[in-house]
């Protein structure tokens, strides 16, 4: 069980963010006891949830001073344990910090804080015709913040890249209580780029109190197509033909056989044959007229590498019935098992076909179900493992499959995770992709951020050879 | 005049790279006495000219070993004097280095060393229907480790984002002669960035020796436009409304009166009408079908905001012809006066015609003729300023218009450089932007990779307060 506060510790961090923002009671930390990785579960010693900037900046100098561990945590649904904390450190969260700052739209900007949530942003920009376009499969959970913490991707990031093509500046609180401005006026701001490593340091660096992202005007058609395949290489095969002619779609989806039966089985039921073994999602966007060309090129390709049925979708209504499997998918998965490990890897594209097989053997081998869905285009995987935590020995295969899918993906010259993080869960694979030497530069740069070491504590690096608490 | 080298560390040198590529004679060492920034001139003490990744940390390890500071050289093109060298320092140029080490078309990647030149990259994977996007105006003779030393942008950066978009994987050689490996595969490759932060770091973190780049399907069409206009403030209004209806053209150039009629004095003429203010490029790319109705609705903008004639290319031969007053811009001014001062500065999109207004009024102040050239869709400034450096009182007359454009720039909302990099030049006008906070994090992340502090010394930061070489 974590320590207590200290009345007098306690107190000092109410005065800054007001009584109902301190948490403190053993039930209401339950809620905080884990992330998106339901695997691992801990409690905290406390949970603090300031509004603004300067709230932050006192809370972190407070409890940096009396040398408390600080866990940065967003909307908490992260997947690889990164929001998870110890029970000697302190929660800070941004979930009241939901407010659109500014929203520039001659200039295609917005200053958002860290706890919007990703969708509401879009929805705000809407009207002025714009969106924001890194689209996680969580998006209308996930915030703004947290896609910050992992440089998130989401199945348009195909064609549109990840968060860290957006962010243009970032109000940055440090663990002692340092406010740094990085970025902003919607360019780099002249000499090291700060910003470009602060995206993607998974709440170890500091906070981000403000964020302003670039928005895109909205494409002006989109065009949708579900290809049914017999063989999961096939539509493997047709998502190289269609990369291989030049086309550019904005989402080239896969979800596989097992995905789809578990769609199929659930509430998410998207009319898919339960007997296929791959759906491919083929989307375009851009200008009305280019689309119908672009879409004949991909069902040919589509109907070329085997599929047995290319669906088209001609009305907004019919483009969300054909998303539906793809975007249900983990929420259906999660319906079949007690609890759901979400694995994310990449592959270049050329070995995906190869790498599933292989993926494949291991939940043979390991007596695991493991359902593929992914974003096919950029070669990233995800394979869901369905599993129970209470049974030990089911756990333990969960983690050998798990190390092996990584050691399979990396053989194949890719790497640990596509848009996830690393987080608590994969430090211990970060040797797999990493020398000493980029370690230590790794571990150095984290130094300028939080010397001691008290930020996100125990996340992303591996320890050292010689401590004693390595992970095996 | 610089100190040759000892007879010991040149024969350790040559002995590494070969005789022919230790270059330490007088009239030799002239040609490395500035870059692309002619303002500023010095001899360095010797040129270093590796041909591989081990040759260039055998080389550093050896100056290391000695303290000696070392330069890293690209193409020598760059425009803010980060390549310059003091009399101390050895210059170690990546001439040589222009393999292109592996073309993958299939996963759309390319490997290469650093001295290639942008342009043959894209020559190189054309054949496969692929080219390389950041197109720096420099781009037939600067070359990609350079691209990476500035994070170079170009005209079709608008659309398409700058170098840090395309680079998914570096090997870099620090000071020390290590070897770090950062990114590759196609993705980042977990952990903290450590090629976010490489990127743009302007040759003081170490020298990239490999580089992994993304490469783009090329866009089935292009269609340009050229656009002439009576006032300068029309053609930035045209702009603005264009980029207002959604539109997302590859490209949105300005060049004003004063180029305008530096170009048709010139070598390059382009058949401008001398008389006009304004000249804008607009181009579309992408899929054929899509772009014609672009192109009406970006003509309809700029006959609203009062062109006065607007030419359309339908040949490739054609659209060459309305780009060349563009490209050639820079040469046409070199032509005119014997030294050229390519400043570089970035506002708000919002705020572009008043900032130009603003500079022009600085160079009548200063009796300086500047003549702009920008990239007018991402706010992008570049005023030249044509000036003779044997004129004691007009360098000191650019200087001041310089210091004082950067501060309009600033006060804006923009920053200081978009693209040309802090470098020698700008190092005074850093404190502008960043906070001392900032300023220090920037110091410490520099020395997690540099921490002598030998490697490009004197640029990018500015001297520490106490420092008795701080420049004014």
């Amino acid at each position: 069980m974590p320590e207590p506060l200290t009345k007098e510790l306690g107190d000092r961090l109410r005065s800054v963010v007001g009584d109902a923002w301190v948490i403190t009671e053993a039930d209401r930390l339950l809620a905080y006891e884990s992330d998106g990785l339901t695997a691992y579960r801990k409690t905290p010693r406390a949970v603090v949830l300031p509004r603004t900037t300067d709230e932050v900046s006192c809370v972190l100098g407070i409890l940096s001073q009396e040398g408390v561990p600080v866990v940065p945590r967003g909307a908490g649904t992260g997947l690889s344990g990164g929001a998870l904390a110890d029970a000697d450190a302190v929660v800070v969260g941004t979930a009241r910090m939901t407010d659109i700052l500014e929203l520039d739209p001659e200039n295609r900007l917005a200053r958002v804080q860290p706890g919007l949530v990703n969708v509401n942003l879009t929805a705000a920009a809407e009207p002025f015709g714009l969106y924001y376009a890194p689209d996680p499969s969580s998006q209308t959970a996930c915030s703004l913040g947290g896609n910050v913490a992992e440089n998130s991707g989401g199945p348009h990031c195909l064609k549109y890249g990840v968060t860290s093509r957006y962010v243009t500046g970032l109000t940055v609180v440090t663990y002692d209580g340092k406010i740094l401005e990085m970025g902003g006026f919607g360019k780099e701001s002249g000499g090291y780029d700060l910003l470009g490593v602060f995206v993607g340091s998974e709440g170890c660096f500091g906070i981000a109190t403000e964020i302003e992202v670039r928005l895109l005007p909205q494409p002006e058609g989109v065009l949708t197509l579900l290809a049914i395949f017999d063989r999961l290489g096939d539509a493997g095969r047709a998502v190289t033909e269609i990369m291989a002619e030049g086309l550019l779609p904005a989402a080239l989806e896969i979800i596989d056989g097992p995905t789809i039966r578990a769609v199929e089985a659930s509430v998410f039921a998207a009319g898919f044959p339960t007997d296929a073994e791959a759906a491919l999602v083929v989307e375009f966007d851009g200008i009305e007229a280019g689309l119908p060309s672009d879409v004949e090129r991909a069902i040919a390709h589509c109907r070329d590498a085997g599929a047995r049925e290319v669906r088209r979708a001609d009305s907004e209504e019919e483009r969300l019935a054909l998303w539906k499997g793809r975007k249900k998918a983990f929420g259906a998965m999660g319906q079949i098992g007690n609890d759901l490990m979400v694995q994310d890897g990449t592959v270049p594209r050329s070995k995906l076909t190869d790498v599933l097989g292989q993926i494949s053997e291991i939940g043979a081998r390991h007596d695991l179900t493991i359902a593929n869905v992914f974003h096919a285009g950029d070669g990233n995987l995800h394979p869901n493992i369905i599993f129970d935590r209470s049974d030990a020995d089911e756990v333990a295969r969960v983690e050998l499959a798990s190390k092996e899918i990584m050691a399979v993906c990396v053989e194949a010259g890719g790497t640990i995770t596509g848009e996830h993080g690393v987080g608590l869960d994969k430090r211990r694979y970060m040797s797999l992709v990493h020398g000493p030497s980029e370690l230590d530069a790794m571990q150095r740069v984290k130094d300028v951020f939080d010397p001691l070491g008290l930020l996100n504590p125990g996340k992303v690096l591996p320890d050292p050879p010689d401590s004693v608490e390595a992970v095996s």
